[in-house]
């Protein structure tokens, strides 16, 4: 079976409030699921502050060594809103009023009967060239510019852009993973793993201890996202090795 | 009131199981408000996957632009379990056995009536001159050596070691974080939150809108690590503008 190319990304969350523990991060968990559903491999996250010269630094290192770098967080109406003005610097584009950005901002306000007052008007600011991310919860949207695609930080506007981003990537992969559990100890399978892994090529194998109090056993989790029969024969493997000791 | 040298924090979760998605992370927001409680200042977090180089890599940026690294993960029995190991390469220490660690092993395995195997051996291997960070959870030790603290990866076991951590540093600040609430929308309010962010010296304004179906509302968080006085001031202030406005 050939190898594929797999496209990698990178997720960067954009706020003190992570970093001073008052909010709990509610975006992580979800967008990596929808990207290994979609065969995307995540392959870094980074949580930094509401800095411009550290936004810019890490925009400016990711871009170049994936394929996609989400963001989230940082493009609402307030002052510490600096997102879209640090990735314009970044990237070395204008920062101006976008103007379907704006048409969708009137639209909203319009039809929520509020004020789409200076504050707001922020929010059409991107970068040069960028496409607009439908934001379908609460109007202002998100963006993309070359391969970076800005989200919001609320948790039901990440879902909405999420599929958005999905939508227009067009990637779809398929993967395998499946896995096995035992009541076995890691420590009592751990060279069966060990080979496995050496074995069978494009797989990975995780080992995840059940731990409920006490140690309760393992899941282990056999995947791959280019060579589902070479997963599955390590998947095979494992398991008769496993029962041979049981 | 003099500004006082805030220590500052990084932590880097280790574990291809949080960037697929498999997991669900439960250790940044605890160690976020842990450290936030303690007066250090979180200013970076990754996830990073199981892999030697980039786990080298992270360390050795890390270490130098920040007091402490802690790090979860990645230091169990099995064959994924490489943390101990990448450490001691960043660092050119030797990767041995550590005296102190094979006793409580010896000992908790005894307790559990459960044998100490060779994979469990791997949990006393880390870099030389490493002092142990007790777990009290399920015995196998986290270390630290030089500035990074190395802990475990399931939540119960990194509650006991953050505990034991912050033992261990001794660093105790004061800080001040407030907040006020209200119904006015963030683009109401951005006006007055930006002036006393630029009036304020030493103070972090942060506005986060309340969100439920659609905006409710924001809360407004003033805080500051070394200057209660300023952020006192700067409260009263935004008190006072919001109130009239309303």
């Amino acid at each position: 079976m050939s190898q594929k190319k797999i496209k990698t990304a990178s997720l960067v969350i954009i706020g003190n409030e992570i970093l001073s523990g008052r909010t709990q991060d509610k975006n992580i968990n979800y967008i990596a699921k929808e990207l290994f559903k979609s065969g995307i491999s995540l392959k870094f996250i980074c949580v930094i502050p509401d800095l411009q010269k550290q936004i810019i630094k890490t925009i400016k290192n990711l871009k170049k060594s994936y394929d996609f770098i989400l963001t989230t967080g940082g493009i609402g109406p307030t002052h510490d809103d600096i997102t879209a003005e640090s990735i314009s610097i970044a990237l070395k584009k204008k920062y101006l009023l976008h103007k379907g950005a704006h048409k969708e901002l009137k639209k909203y306000y319009k039809k929520v009967n509020s004020e789409l007052t200076q504050s707001r008007m922020k929010m059409a600011y991107m970068p040069v060239g960028s496409k607009l991310i439908k934001n379908s919860v609460s109007g202002a949207p998100g963006f993309n510019i070359e391969n970076i695609y800005v989200f919001a930080g609320i948790p039901s506007i990440v879902k909405a852009m999420m599929k958005e981003f999905l939508k227009m990537i067009k990637v779809k992969n398929k993967f395998y993973s499946s896995s096995i559990v035992t009541k076995l100890f890691e420590s009592k399978i751990a060279h069966i793993l060990e080979r496995a892994e050496k074995s069978f090529k494009d797989v990975s194998i995780g080992s995840y201890p059940i731990f409920d109090g006490k140690p309760k056993g393992v899941e282990v989790v056999i995947s791959s996202m280019t060579n589902k029969n070479n997963a599955m024969s390590a998947r095979k493997y494992i398991l008769r090795e496993i029962n041979k000791i049981i």
